[in-house]
């Protein structure tokens, strides 16, 4: 059983430091998302501050959307200090597949950085894992490859189950290789949402830095967007705007994770463990 | 008569990729505009990834909101194979007149990668025009230099009549140099709202994107806009909060693009076409 | 007494241009506060048109949230000319203390610039006053290292007293050597917002641009944010979404800003100047 509601507790019990490097899109829904969970969102990507800021931080967050070349440096950087103190290094591989340099990329900080986690869509875990079925338009999965589970599978073996994968979706399916499960929480307004995917890493993170178990991690803090997302969606007949749309969503999505108390999130979350 | 209606339908049938460049301060505003929409935003500019990224989209946005050195090198790469790939390019000149960097970054961009469509407020067409008259403060317009339509007639004279160019303020004035068009749909709002210029751009991308005739697509994305404006505006006397103000009005601009129908769309617009 | 009113009027009325150059979290919101409280943002931080776009600017803001080299160069070139023409300058240090980069790079600011006001929470203040008890976790304030005012002071003594610092907190302590102000609204919520100290400065400067004095600008603008902050918390009973978080306080804040009269301003402010 994944232990949800202790694990968001522990969070707002030692609010960690989540150091990010991440794309300019989002970069501040992701400092809200770790923010409105309860851990301490920092972003810094300064090659002269990297290894000090991770130093201070309990897990670290890649997100590749925006790349540059300066950036990649100071990822490598992060990762390996990140490893080196033995923290969770979440990856988010965002348009990988997409292009030639970010798929490298990709693939370098994987190489060089090994991260703890590994969060994508079906199209970016699936080209990653060489599915020539995996389809992606930009940043945006037109087609998984089939089972994420087959997916992230395939991935995994190439680098020696090292890893937790998490493959999003209308169910999220995530495995270490051995074990398998599948979030069912969640609603049609999430992946409306340009930034749920980058949140995701973020919450993953701040899970990752209060658990023993990366598996245990990554299913508790995928249940908790759905629960939230489904709170989020809750919209009384006679609001005065009644056409909720994603970004009143992303509104009360960040304010749901903010509110969310550990027994609520233990009553709806529906995680299957295999 | 310009079919905003049918050209709506179109993009959330065919969800064009559309590609941005464009300034930190609001690039998530126009991924959530473009997304809302129903097309797809990607933002990448790295150099090593721009050609390859921009190939895969049906339309491409340059917007020189924050402008740094490696970035020009960026649009330059994508203005050309944009223009190789023969898909619709828009130029966002923001604060063009304000400094002389960006009005040379301006000139530079529209020699070397004939836009197919310049948007921009009175002073920056203006400016690009050589209005005297033309005068802005940052990259607000202070002065649109008179009639609107005279500025960005000696635009497109100077340009060679190969671009469509919108003008915008409390009626947009869209022309290609033969047809003219004012939108008249809009509110106080819409101007008080940081991004709401740059969110113009990624419409109009978008618009651009599904139809063959970027005079229509200009002047149906503009007319969408405001036409989501004012479906935005409408507040119930009892809300709770009843200062509905810029932040608030963005989130249901928003909500507004996304829920909006095409016969909505058409039955609102008011578009005049001489 | 500090004439918050009138100088919130005088905002209105002469649209102040404010020339930022900010962190990528938080520079959407930092725009917006700006816009709200009626005066004008721009960014600008490219080498080459910095020392123009200051030039027209009222006020200018330094916000090291997010450093890179590149920026640093054209902080020093805006702090300089900020200077010369002898318009006020804010340096919000972000994370001073958390990184010897940080602090190193505060320190620079401070000595080639010389801010006019130094706004940042205790153990940012604390850091740069050389206080050991002071204690920051990436950009979080953990420890402000006892009495703000102390802090302050001993800061403004190694300056040579030419600034005017404020340290925000439950309640923001704002001295220029002589004076002291404590400034008493605010809520619960306000620190619960990402952006919400990066707001600050972006209103200090605001106000700043349009007083003779910064000691009652400084005062003024956080009284401003603070009266805003309560506005924004007042939710009825039968709210549709009744979970009032960080993300839907920031939407009602902004437009909070921006419906402030100034007269309720003035009913509501509470500072206590010694």
């Amino acid at each position: 059983m994944i232990e949800c509601g202790r694990l968001l507790a522990e969070i707002r019990r030692k609010k960690p430091l989540i150091h990010h490097i991440t794309n300019m899109v989002t970069m501040g829904d992701c400092a809200d998302a770790t923010s409105a969970i309860g851990a301490l969102p920092v972003m810094a990507q300064a090659r002269d501050e990297v290894k000090e800021m991770v130093s201070q931080a309990r897990a670290a967050v890649i997100n590749i959307g925006t790349l540059d070349p300066h950036q990649v440096e100071a990822m490598l950087e992060m990762g390996r200090q990140a490893r080196e103190r033995g923290i969770p290094l979440v990856l988010d591989p965002v348009g990988a597949g997409a292009s030639s340099y970010r798929t490298s990329v990709a693939w370098l900080l994987l190489k060089e950085t090994a991260p703890s986690i590994i969060k994508g869509n079906g199209a970016e875990i699936g080209s990653l894992a060489g599915l020539k079925e995996a389809r992606i338009k930009g940043v945006h999965s037109l087609n998984a490859g089939g089972d994420p589970f087959l997916a992230a599978g395939k991935l995994l073996s190439t680098l020696g189950y090292r890893a937790v994968v998490i493959v999003t979706g209308a169910e999220d399916a995530i495995t270490d290789g051995k074990r398998r499960a599948r979030v069912l929480n969640g609603n049609v307004y999430l992946p409306l949402v340009v930034g749920s995917g980058c949140m995701a890493a973020s919450l993953v993170a701040s899970f990752a830095a209060v658990a023993e178990d990366h598996f245990q991690a990554a299913a508790a803090a995928m249940a908790t967007l759905g629960v939230a997302g489904e709170i989020a969606a809750r919209v009384k007949e006679d609001e005065p705007f009644s056409g909720l749309g994603p970004a009143g969503f992303k509104v009360r999505l960040l304010d749901a994770l903010f509110g969310l108390t550990p027994d609520e999130l233990d009553k709806r979350a529906r995680i299957e463990v295999q």
